[in-house]
């Protein structure tokens, strides 16, 4: 019984995540393997432990992968810096953040939570009287919402947790690599990410960073974190002076890793995050000129990816089917109470450029004709290529 | 600020694991990227179960890679059929025992253990009396004890499981694709392994088998699972008929394990499993002539890592480095209490060939004479030969 070597079809990758991978990432990705405790696998580690310091600004010494996807690496956030019967927010205005809240409950957290609707951002105020009210330990916000394209603001929350002396969590899944995240500047105490999105990795492992104020709290615990897996007491003895073996780390995911974030170093943040604007910016333009509109006020759009209103009379499915099968493009469809009416496309990391803004619009004017839209021919491609010169 | 790329030193992996990739499974790793509800994926997906059932020997449909490191399999296997105050029974004979019954206490179980002295396998009757005396609803074993060597038998535990109406939970990380693992006809409820033994694919995943008998368990739980990452009600969803997206699934890992899976089922497991025992003795039959001893009675030695007793006189640590700089080649060392006193030798996947034992006798030859041993020049090598015709 065989069945065949897998080839993958050709893809380009603008949907919520993985991102599209350069070249020299998959190459690094398949060289040989060496042993987890080689001496220079550890000094791998160094060095991959200094880039995510870079890219998250930060110098928290524990800075490292969680050996998991991104929803590993909320996992690993909350349940290291929650116990049982702690009071927690969860500020919730997408798929992502309801997560995070299922995720304290399962940490044995008392989580109250303050909502917003999907596509819209929160009120800080709201967030604010919540946690006057609740005294929650840690308040937990994602910065950027996969599942509606929202950017949340983040210097209001971190004034409420000062204001109630709670740990301020980050979710920065679709934003690290993409917009601007501060870790330092801005105070966060714990922050996560994922590898398959703006860093442009393949999806399997979660960059984690905990500041010094954290990190108390985690020493100062009553009870072990729930999981062995991610508990960060144990991982810092292998990824900190001591070495110890906790479990085998990726190998070749860490040569990924380490591969995508030289890339992002070599091109700079402050160049990279301008080009996700750029490039949204460019979308944007082409969406509208098309007639169509982005579900997301414009003071609270993600540069990374693009949520557009499903057009009165268009078929999502039919329309996402049409540009993976004629196109080989995948863009998502909305989650939750935003399926069937949106699109969320992608411009994250290697996916984010100007070939793949024009020839997104080219695609979808061709499948919204089929569908029976009007539209002046070109119009999408030539607003965006105004702003890609 | 960058670091260059890594380049990997060339070693051939002889530690306890990750043991050496095929090139076939590099190269399958480092295809290009596609999305992880992409029609194409959800296909491999399909395959890669197919693939698992019949390295498991097992019909059950619950059969999955888990989005992390064999240890990640483990808490999986764990918190998924153990509930807060559940009585639970773990047979200890290395650390990965040891891990099992942490596991079990951080899912709240009240965990007995059954211990035996590391090196030396578990009394079946010492496990059928603490059995009978606390009436567990799991009982947990690890098959091959990677931290000592000892491969311990199988079906009195089942026959113990049995008789006091118990779960019977495998750890196969070090046997599955070396050793025979016979989930069906053993009856085993909850198997799992990691993929960066003798399955040779990279570190990351962790393949997991569930009984029908184990799926009623979960489904009749009166508390949600622990971890939300690992909770096996939301992945059967993704992996099953529904398609439902829960986390994003790593999907270079299951490029390569697809393709690691593919080897061994074009190998055969039987020839496999033959192959992994005739490296095994010739290993043995070399050591021995060398003067060394095994540290595990012959009845219970794993095939796939060889625990050879550090000889009096030699340093440990400064043999192993010498192997590790001067031959490229990595050996493990004790963990626990067997640290400093044997050499952990694996021969697992594509690690286990004949060349390998060769190289690994004449290099040990030579390390050995410089700490000042004495022996005839080249017996290992001569003995093992022998055997490898």
């Amino acid at each position: 019984m065989s069945l065949g070597s897998f080839r993958p079809p050709s893809r380009v990758l603008m949907g919520p995540g993985p991102s599209n991978v350069a070249p020299r990432v998959l190459e690094a990705m398949g060289r040989p393997l060496i042993g987890h405790l080689d001496p220079q696998f550890l000094e791998l580690m160094n060095e991959i432990q200094r880039q995510l310091r870079a890219v998250f600004r930060t110098e928290n010494p524990l800075t490292i992968p969680m050996s998991g996807t991104g929803s590993a690496g909320m996992e690993a956030a909350v349940f290291n810096f929650v116990e049982p019967g702690d009071p927690t927010l969860v500020c919730v205005h997408g798929v992502f953040g309801q997560r995070l809240a299922e995720e304290m409950r399962r940490a044995g957290a008392e989580c109250a939570t303050v909502e917003a609707p999907f596509g819209s951002p929160l009120d800080p105020e709201e967030i604010r009287m919540a946690a006057l009210r609740h005294r929650p330990r840690v308040i937990a916000l994602v910065h950027a919402e996969t599942s509606t394209g929202v950017l949340q603001p983040v210097e209001p929350v971190r004034r409420v947790c000062d204001e109630v002396g709670a740990l301020f969590l980050l979710d920065t899944v679709t934003s690290l690599g993409g917009h601007p995240v501060l870790v330092d500047e801005w105070g966060i105490d714990i922050c996560y990410s994922g590898t398959q999105k703006c860093l442009s990795c393949p999806p399997g492992l979660a960059p984690l960073t905990v500041s010094a104020q954290a990190l108390e709290r985690l020493q100062a615990r009553r009870v072990k974190c729930r999981s062995w897996y991610l508990d960060l007491s144990l991982l810092g003895d292998y990824w900190g002076r001591e070495r110890l073996y906790h479990h085998t780390a990726p190998i070749s995911m860490n040569y990924a890793l380490h591969e995508a974030l030289n890339l992002i170093l070599e091109e700079g943040l402050e160049k990279r995050w301008e080009r996700h604007q750029r490039h949204h910016l460019a979308l944007v333009a082409g969406i509208e000129a098309l007639g169509l509109r982005m579900a997301v006020p414009e003071a609270y759009r993600l540069w990374t990816l693009n949520s557009v209103v499903v057009p009165e009379g268009v078929d999502d499915a039919l329309l996402r089917e049409a540009l993976l099968s004629r196109f080989g493009l995948e863009i998502g469809g909305g989650l939750g109470p935003l399926k069937g009416r949106v699109w969320r496309v992608g411009l994250m990391g290697e996916s984010s450029t100007p070939a793949n803004v024009l020839f997104f619009l080219h695609a979808l004017e061709i499948c919204l004709r089929e569908q029976g839209l009007r539209m002046e021919q070109g119009s999408g491609v030539s607003a965006a290529a105004g702003l890609l010169g």
